[in-house]
């Protein structure tokens, strides 16, 4: 496996591997559903091709300065990890060897950045679009896997390639979880034992207003409504936001005619999670 | 020469051509200045690699409604041109062709666009950005040739490659001029015969503010108040913007103490000219 620490080395490795190469974006502390990624680029580049990781830890996606500093690096083991997996390539920057000091171009997208992760943490859905195209353009990446977990991010991350006419094909792969159903996430080590036992919370309330389906309900209060209360039942976690939303324009939908995304965020202290569960219309 | 339409068109087309691609971006209305960017195209390109010209009239890039919808758009004879230029290939969309109705990315620029045209043409960079960034991308283009005329642009483009790591070379070319100095532009069409006789004006105010270097002047005001001495003794002219910015960061500056920029944009009627000169510190 090869490594490189800036995009100078990044583009002398690149050199002497062979295409496809099918890039793996993350921002490190890999866990099962990064390896899930991982083996479904290794079956988008086939045997012959390039399965690249980023880990990059992207400080103009964080809007809380507490969360950046909090975000684990356990860059070691990460390595380990790629390398038992058979990853090629890794690159692991540091910020400033990605980010002039007079920075000053930004990615930014307007429309399905507006609710869900997009309205409450202003400016985070620019810094992964800016960092997420320097990664396609610094690897010429002819493939990226990208988590559905992360389902606005997904939806953006496609939006910018349609729009900028990308020659990346953006492939989402289905969420991870633990066995009582908590979606992986790198965030779950920083939760107490108290608060991660609490957890699958999020994944049952969603999974338990999406339930109302099977009575005909079509109409988003009474989704909403299930879901929050089984939420607010939690002596620990405080809601985000919670929001059914179209499923491709990601805006606010009521009743539900085509397919759509129930999905929630929520604090335990001052670790955050998100999940959601598709409806079908 | 070859002719697409499309980005389907332009992506089977060009996967019959040769890299090196050396794309040169023109809204069409090709006059000399462009001919010697193609000049320069080709000679990048080497005799074996491919040259590209897009024609678009960028609707994004307008802040005046006015504006585009009387840019000339001669496409029969710009393709001659182009034939008997030795183009490869030339792409001549329609604005349809490039932009989604929902539409939501946008590449923008904050600190080289502060000053100048992107102080009184709110969002021209934004549309700059963004439509040379899909054509960086639809093409696979290796280098860009553009014109030195449009000095701001040039340099927003230099960051727009810096900042997002593209794989572009970015090349600028003298500004072509007139016999009597009027840097060429396809808007010069469209002034009247006193308007056209008037406007080596601007060349020459600039031109001569520059002459006080030999005097030693450095602070920015004389600079900047003898050339407009000399626009503003025009019976036809208005000035848009005068100013004097770093030739790096485009910020004003005084004393003058690396290169700088002596800058004007002047409107005739309602066409608008800009023009520039270079200030050795």
């Amino acid at each position: 496996m090869r490594l490189a620490a800036s995009p100078e080395e990044l583009r002398r490795e690149l050199a002497g591997l062979p295409r496809p190469t099918v890039l793996v974006p993350t921002m490190g502390a890999l866990h099962e559903g990064h390896l899930a990624l991982v083996r479904r680029a290794r079956q988008s580049a086939g045997p012959a091709g390039t399965v690249a990781v980023s880990i990059f830890v992207n400080p103009i996606q964080f809007d809380r300065p507490g969360d950046l500093a909090a975000y684990p690096k356990p860059l070691a083991r990460d390595l380990e990890q790629c390398e038992a997996a058979g990853v090629d390539l890794v690159f692991a920057p540091e910020a400033a060897a990605m980010y002039f000091p007079d920075r000053s171009i930004t990615v930014s997208e307007s429309l399905l950045s507006r609710h869900l992760c997009g309205a409450t943490r202003p400016g985070h859905f620019d810094g992964v679009c800016t960092v997420v195209l320097k990664l396609f353009n610094l690897f010429q990446a002819d493939a990226a896997v990208f988590g559905e977990k992360d389902v606005q991010q997904l939806a953006i991350l496609r939006r910018m390639a349609r729009d900028l006419d990308l020659p990346v094909e953006i492939i989402g792969h289905p969420t991870v979880r633990e066995p009582d159903g908590l979606a992986m996430s790198s965030r779950n080590v920083r939760l107490s034992p108290e608060h991660r036992a609490d957890a699958p919370r999020i994944r049952r309330a969603l999974e338990g207003a999406r339930s109302l389906l099977q009575f005909g309900e079509r109409s988003a209060a009474p989704f909403l409504a299930a879901a929050r209360k089984h939420l607010e039942d939690s002596p620990f976690l405080r809601i985000d936001y919670l929001e059914l939303v179209d499923a491709e324009t990601l805006q606010p939908v009521s009743p539900i005619k085509r397919p759509a995304v129930l999905a929630a965020a929520v604090f335990y202290g001052d670790v955050r999670l998100i999940d959601h569960v598709t409806l079908p219309p």
